[in-house]
């Protein structure tokens, strides 16, 4: 570990502007292909060739910690690492990391694939949840549609707590066309619909299992139901209209898991 | 439907200040036994003899939805209620009503019964959409213990979708006290705990159930952990060490319901 000679105390730098343009702005964030990363624990495991630079603070710096670092850093002081932070009480390090571009195909030709398709997921802690959920249940990928939350907005990257470097996320941006190469791939797609004929956890789930789940307040546009292979809803008692998408998410995620280790299917 | 003479337009008056106090303070709350609902959905299911005073904007007196309101109203200027909504876009019709006091024991001697005993669960997103996924799922209540959330809290009141009108709950005041009333009245215990020795789905859950949830940091304390029949895991694939604590919540709820259905133990 060596730190740059000089310590950044300007917060309106250029590098220090890029960070919080990153952490702010979608679109920057897409046309630099680049994202902000916070915290040992997430930072640690970054491949080395993915962290295009590393800032740590004053503190940090002072700290053990320091030593799992596997890249240089640049020191800046707390009061600047304070004002570029996205979080309250910063631990005091911080990466910027190159956006990960997974295949759709990729995730299409294999064997055996459980993928959930997110239509128009706008809340930013919806998605992170969701994505942490997909790797404990052993989900294959994520794919989302246009108009769902940015994948490399900080409170997405937050509250997967990691799995966002692990789980393979496709954002697409012909919803249509993807469908329907999920189909010709043989995919098998089910949407989770309130109208749905059948109960989520009365399906065999098929070796190429797809689960479409729609927008918060709308759930999934008819035009999307109506390509979808069947409609499976998740019962409910009382006057619950419906469950909030994270938690349908995860509830189909978890049967299909279940089902899978029931027939000895899990890849571990 | 008849108006007061007089339209509020001052927000710093005595009924003004009590609602804001009722909005932003737990202890406030709680001495007054009293909390505030927002929307027409929600304020339309609340019985009149729970609204102690109800409140509609100038803009919403104009509206058809008038028509649904169950007790007289007051007129607030449209600027006054902006300050005193918790709510970014106001739907411009708030109660103040009367808490509702579940008692543990009637829950307790329920001959079937699932309840979900949360330990110092502390968000209130995570709280209120744990409240409407228990709905949805049949839970019949939810005790919380020291150190949870307010349930009164706006942002659980929101996020329950209504549910919180509808699901018993019960917030209690010793939680040892309590597991061991629950024990007592043959409720078995199950921890929802990373060190479990079984998986959740593998568990056959009895006619009294009752389902213990940790903090979203810490999970279960070990004396309570102690305190259970069984120690139950949710399997995770890949680095995921926990999910969040709403997740896990309703993973477990729609497990329980699954089994009762396919016992045809439901109550519908």
């Amino acid at each position: 570990m060596s730190l740059a000679d000089a310590m950044i105390t300007n917060a309106s730098g250029a590098q220090m502007k890029h960070v919080r343009d990153l952490l702010a702005k979608s679109k920057y964030r897409t046309e630099q292909g680049q994202y902000v990363v916070e915290g040992i624990r997430m930072v640690r495991e970054l491949m080395p060739e993915d962290i295009i630079s590393l800032y740590v603070s004053e503190s940090f710096e002072k700290t053990d910690q320091m030593q799992s670092l596997s890249v240089p850093a640049e020191l800046v002081s707390d009061s600047v690492f304070e004002k570029i932070s996205d979080t309250k009480t910063p631990q005091g390090v911080l990466a910027v990391a190159k956006q990960k571009h997974w295949q759709l195909q990729d995730l299409l030709q294999k064997e055996r694939v459980t993928l959930f398709f997110l239509e128009r997921l706008q809340d930013p802690g919806n998605l992170g949840t969701i994505i942490r959920c997909a790797e404990g249940a052993g989900v294959d990928g994520i794919i989302l549609s246009p108009g769902c939350a940015d994948v490399y907005n900080p409170k997405v990257i937050r509250s997967t707590m990691g799995s966002v470097l692990r789980v393979p996320i496709v954002a697409v941006s012909d919803w249509e066309e993807t469908l329907c190469e999920a189909k010709a791939a043989q995919v098998e797609l089910f949407a989770a619909h309130l109208q749905g004929t059948c109960d989520y956890d009365q399906v065999a789930y098929p070796a190429k299992t797809g689960v479409l789940i729609g927008n918060e307040a709308n759930g999934l546009t008819e035009a999307t139901a109506h390509v979808c292979d069947h409609l499976v809803k998740i019962p409910m008692e009382g006057k619950v209209e419906s469950l909030n998408a994270a938690i349908a998410a995860s509830v189909f995620m978890y049967e299909i898991y279940r089902q899978k280790r029931q027939q000895g299917r899990v890849r571990t």
